[in-house]
């Protein structure tokens, strides 16, 4: 929060929440038009800029989140690289589920001629998150999928990190223009008053949003509420449980540890895909595997509301009396937005199953919670009190029966991992980053190429003549995108 | 409602809601877990006891309804062929949307394998209409599509025809059952209390519902206020503008006049695609062309309650000073169900955008008001003040400038026609019944195939082994269904 400012802009000449809208609602028409090879190359250049500015960009990014320079150019270019892959799909068309039905007067009753498509929803408010100023943030993924449809988009900055955000919003401006957007294309708002106003303004047809529970539930709320009501695609919280089989326990106890360690610490445990419980067997030495392999240090966090959220959480969760501290000092709080960590907690099947509410619930920041158990049927009796996460991970080895256990993470999670940690969210066609609520308040994704999905809105045309039909849907396919054609894929 | 009793069911020996969502969630599991093809194979044993039960059904519905015989008769077919299209659909595969990425280490940061697919969303509580006994009832679209994703399903019977749902949920246990499909996997439950319950049943995962704006509105409202909100999929009211452009309405204007006069008249005027304004040249003779069209009869609407609304929404419009009649007394207002009509009446788009709230919202029931233009800007103008439509249908002759409007339909509705009428919805690969608030409270459809994606949720398998993925996933395609594989559609 002390960096210097590239950019000060005072809020009293900033465009209001109304203004950006409603240049994002003039712009609408334009955007939705423009050939999508001109989409994608807009998105190019949001892409190169951001790579180009780089080493301005990193470093005024960690003066105000303390995530590390080597993190963040790691996530700088997987957001570059994201954007990039939204062109490509913007390119390859069948983002756009587009369906001709040819006439059919064999029926009964005949068919007529008909074709639908995808369109953009309309201007998409965006909510940036504190713990990935890149790829959740101006230029991340809800932004590019919400461009990458067609659509205008509104970012709400995140006040934890109000510089980077203007600079990546100026850059981004200077881009679009320079590629020939539409003004108005992409604005940015700041200020917590401005995220309901955003929410609630009737121009405004999506929002994405990743963050807390407790906000994002309050916003999907507003969405819900209005005279007309909206999507709200939220990402909020997430527990991520693990198990750990009793075979991979004693054949990779070191390995698992390991890689446990690593995961729940990592960017200070403030990933949303952090594994926060692991289910290991009663008997397993996991325990102190992992108590040796945590180096003790003092870990910044995002800010001081994130903070001052983990120390009452972590007090909370210690102070079941069930709850045993495998490493760490949960009682040294540290001071603002240091604190001591790692810390592993344990626990029994007993516990959380008695407490699920304070046991079986996030805690964002340096902590796991390891769950002892007697058997895997007590794991999915505990799963199943689990709330709805973004992902389960499963550490078993060949031969093992886990079949039981795989339906109950199917159930209870969008990703389900067989070996390897949840922490890497890979940016491709197959992800899946959502999950049963409170992981996400909708049935998508918020990464991975079908997250543009959100973002648009199917329409059919009916015996419309070629020359008056979308690009997409003309009879001799111009663009050449997959299709499907009186029910056969072509 | 006074049909002799095929299968009277007092209330207190029937299920209450807790006891059939229950049994549905009971039988989730195995429904989820049948093999495609047996699923496949349910939904044809319920389209087959349909059409055997023909002459008993169609007398039946007519008795609750009024619709008449030849009407049910092809509501009926059309109900069986759409749960054979999903059975086709469910074989075909593509519905899982399954995508294939394999682990990449040439990639920076390196991809995991990861496969992603679609799978149950879980018990579906799905809503009947009162205006469509058979295709939006116990066995109709909703019901039909949740059932092809996988779900097990509890309808909430329509009061309109209690005795016509019984008997149909009678003859779909019994075919269910042959089939060898789980107990619980289909449920009825009935009472307007039922349907609040229905809603907030915490195993209920999504809902299917098609009715008035007010009910449809407050069990939105209800879903979305659940500890855990779920998908709403409403199918609400529709207004269904038509654009009758100054070409066409001198070129064609018997033609226009006379498919008018069939579709607002089409089951009583009872359909939710029922052209409700149809903007017409100021100087065309289109009025006196439909008022000679229409024959005066008495018609029988669905229930007293329908009957009291049309009444009352009538005299409001006729309220109206700027609002003439070209066809029918308004003031004639019939007896319980019996209404005289069809009733044509006329305005100006003046009048129009003077008060939209009352002149551009539906009136459910045989009537239509047609709105005098001059210019087809004036018609842009009072179409941005229409609420959201399922349709939108444009008359003109080759070689206007309808492009503009052509905009401002795609904008206001799910479905743009070109040239004929709305009422008739082809079940079918294309179709899009849905549309912008209050058409619909989602961005999907409730007819043709691709209402199967509102029942569906996506899961992605990380480093899963090939024995352990569900078999759409597995490396050897073993089903044979389309999927992209490491970006490309195989």
């Amino acid at each position: 929060m002390t960096s210097t400012s590239t950019s000060p802009r005072p809020s009293a000449t900033s465009p209001t929440v109304q203004e950006s809208v409603a240049a994002a609602a003039d712009a609408q028409p334009a955007v939705s038009a423009a050939p999508y090879e001109q989409r994608a190359r807009w998105l190019e250049s949001l892409a190169d800029e951001l790579d180009a500015n780089a080493d301005e960009l990193v470093p005024l990014a960690d003066a105000e989140t303390s995530l590390g320079g080597t993190r963040l150019s790691g996530e700088l270019a997987r957001t570059s690289a994201q954007l990039r892959l939204f062109a490509h799909v913007v390119r390859e068309g069948s983002f756009l589920e587009a369906i001709v039905d040819h006439r059919n007067d064999d029926a009964t009753p005949p068919l007529p001629d008909l074709r639908r498509m995808l369109v953009p929803v309309g201007p998409v408010g965006v909510f940036a998150a504190s713990n990935f100023p890149f790829a959740f943030s101006v230029l991340g993924g809800d932004t590019a999928s919400a461009l990458a449809a067609g659509n205008t988009v509104v970012v709400k900055a995140h006040e934890g990190h109000p510089e980077l955000s203007r600079r990546v919003s100026e850059l981004a401006q200077a881009a679009l223009s320079s590629a020939g957007a539409p003004q108005g294309i992409l604005g940015l708002v700041e200020g917590r008053d401005a995220g309901v106003t955003l929410v609630e303004e009737p121009r405004i047809m999506a929002v994405g949003f990743t963050g807390s529970v407790r906000g994002g539930r309050s916003l999907f709320d507003a969405a819900s509420r209005r005279a007309r009501p909206i999507p709200f695609y939220g990402e909020l919280g997430s527990l991520n449980p693990v198990v750990v089989t009793p075979g991979a326990a004693s054949a990779r106890t070191d390995d698992v540890a390991e890689g446990l360690a690593a995961s729940f610490t990592l960017g200070a445990g403030q990933f949303c895909t952090k594994p926060g419980v692991v289910f290991v067997p009663a008997d397993s030495r996991l325990d102190s595997a992992l108590a040796a392999r945590v180096e003790r240090r003092q870990f910044q966090l995002l800010n001081d509301r994130i903070a001052s959220g983990f120390r009452d959480r972590l007090a909370e969760v210690t102070g079941v009396a069930a709850v045993g501290v495998v490493a760490g000092e949960p009682g040294e709080v540290g001071e603002g937005t240091a604190v001591p960590g790692p810390i592993v907690l344990s626990t029994t099947v007993d516990a959380v199953l008695e407490d699920p509410e304070v046991l079986l619930d996030e805690v964002f920041g340096p902590v796991t919670l390891l769950v002892r158990y007697d058997t895997l049927d007590r794991v999915r009796e505990a799963l199943r009190a689990a709330p709805g996460s973004l992902t389960t991970t499963l550490h078993a080895e060949d031969g093992e029966d886990v079949r039981g256990l795989l339906d109950e993470m199917t159930q209870l999670s969008g990703r389900v991992l067989y070996g390897g940690w949840p922490t890497g969210v890979a940016v491709s066609w197959a992800q899946q980053h959502g999950g049963p609520y409170p992981a996400s308040t909708s049935l998508h994704t918020s990464v991975g190429t079908t997250a543009i999905r959100r973002f648009l809105r199917p329409v059919a045309y009916q015996t419309m003549p070629d020359a008056l039909l979308p690009e997409p849907l003309q009879e001799a396919n111009p663009l050449g995108i997959p299709r499907r054609v009186d029910g056969r894929l072509a």
